[in-house]
């Protein structure tokens, strides 16, 4: 749940000072992201450009999400992520738009932690995703993709690849508590993985969004209304986030491949970007990646934190029939897309 | 925390469709709330009267809360709670009002859960109480029994004196492993409250909301903008709902009561509402029976939920301080307000 720090009435009313949003006329945390604090804002209005709504000071006023950082985020990315999301904005993607203060910053520190107000964005993220949704979230994350061309900072892939048997490694002595014989599975899926990793250069890389769930993704009327959560995002190959949503999107509850949700998500995909023959021959490889960096970093929380935590812990065994299903699917010989359908 | 149950597109889409408040343009879960799910739903606006904002078609639509009732609220009791809080709304107190569905219903059914929709109300709760906020919050709870005194309709306190002994004698096993010497301590405190409890009849009766803790009442620009969470309320002694108030707004971080803080929550309730004399000479033993109560429900609450459980529990502990004091002050002979400054 997604409120670990609270905000004082005097620190909300100092920190709302620097602003012209207007005042604020209303505040209430939300249930939604694991990873830090967030609040929807209501204000009268200010002349703040990018507001959502009817910015300008008509009645019903303007709303904001203020997020504070938690610990998982380190503040020394902030400066880049809050930058994307300004830069993918300004380029018509729709996603939330930090809000600058009178002095020009956006990022800025509230109850003791880093805090920022980005723009409210409409729509409700799928519960239940159908093949309906993948076209759309296939094309939002292309148009994504393009958008952020001209945002030339980087900024590494700390869960990639390179991180995996680490993540492994600090597994190795409890990971089998959660499903016996799993931290040789995992090694085994690694040796076959990493050697067959796309090369540096291999394949267009650009700005990657990294945690495309539907949790992270709005839908308004059968459209995507709006992207959210730029925490992961990071510098990478481009078709490897196509396998993330591909994991995160197209498969069943059951964690069964559905074909028909994984072609709509890539023709989406295509009728804004089209793949090229070496990102689509190593999509394989990149799912199965895609399964390795989820499942490592769910086991790692999940054998890290303490049983009586207030938190919410992920089931890393989600993600081991993705895992499976690339690797049988690819026969043992990453890449290779026999029955992928890709 | 406050999403329990989440809902689907599609039933939340079927649910929506009975209503004529617009189409869904936003839907995010609320943090706040203990007991149920809350989520705030954004709508283009509709013709239902007394929705907040500009509902009848603005352009930055309406907002409204979607409450999905847990296994904690008696559904039998629904229909009293919404038929009171739509009795407030009418007679002007700032309260969620329920909003019908075109069949006249307000209480439907989502997620198979019961289920309501009412208005959005504008304010921020405070984090720091100061006196300050203990007027105006007087003043409202006053303005509440007044207004629901022409709601006829009976709900018992569930939660009342005669309900204090079963719960005691179920932590009685495990009371004593939050603080050694706490059921005796209880049970010597109980001995000494339920004899001096006013005898039915003795004090004005009527709707009380028995939970106005500061996270139900929200502020705006200094003045009560509205009060939440009537999943409590019940027909009951005025005064006692004055007692419970003293508990939850007059005491500091530390447990130590503040005498300002009292003097202003009184005198802002007497503003609307003066307190008879037998009413104040009754208020120790209503805020020490008030304090039994909290506290014993938060030790039912410790003692039998388990250890890993995801749920926010409650020190029963912050409310002994208060407990002792009262007792104190009145120095074992309840009644009598010696040191109280009543």
């Amino acid at each position: 749940m997604a409120v670990y720090t609270d905000v004082s009435d005097e620190a909300l009313r100092a920190f709302l000072s620097a602003y012209d949003i207007g005042a604020l006329t209303a505040f209430r945390g939300i249930a939604e992201g694991v990873e830090n604090s967030n609040f929807v804002l209501r204000t009268t209005g200010g002349t703040t450009g990018g507001a959502a709504g009817n910015a300008k000071g008509g009645v019903a006023g303007s709303d904001f999400i203020l997020t504070l950082y938690e610990r998982r985020v380190n503040p020394e990315d902030l400066p880049w992520f809050l930058g994307l999301m300004g830069y993918l904005s300004d380029h018509g993607l729709s996603c939330p738009r930090p809000v600058a203060a009178r002095d020009g910053a956006a990022l800025r520190v509230l109850a003791g932690r880093p805090a920022a107000i980005t723009t409210f964005l409409p729509g409700v993220w799928p519960r239940a995703v159908t093949e309906a949704h993948c076209g759309p979230v296939g094309a939002a994350l292309a148009r994504l993709h393009l958008a952020g061309q001209g945002y030339d900072a980087v900024r590494p892939n700390a869960l990639g690849p390179g991180s995996w048997p680490g993540l492994l490694d600090s597994c190795r002595r409890d990971g089998d508590s959660v499903q016996p014989g799993l931290v040789a599975e995992l090694d085994a899926a690694l040796a076959e993985i990493l050697p067959a990793w796309p090369a540096p250069g291999a394949l267009p890389r650009g700005q990657i969004h990294a945690d495309l769930f539907p949790d992270n993704v709005f839908f308004l009327d059968g459209a995507v209304s709006g992207i959210i959560d730029f925490y992961f995002a990071c510098t990478d190959i481009l078709a490897y986030d196509v396998a993330i949503c591909l994991n995160a999107w197209c498969f069943d509850a059951q964690g069964r491949f559905d074909a028909a949700r994984s072609r709509a998500l890539i023709a989406g995909y295509e009728s804004v970007r089209p793949l090229g023959e070496a990102e689509r021959a190593a999509l394989p490889v990149l799912a199965a990646g895609a399964a390795m960096r989820f499942l490592l970093t769910r086991l790692y929380d999940w054998v890290n934190t303490p049983a009586g935590a207030m938190v919410t812990r992920k089931d890393p065994l989600d993600y081991l029939p993705r895992l499976r299903f690339h690797r049988a699917a690819s026969a043992g010989a990453l890449p290779g897309a026999a029955d992928h359908g890709f």
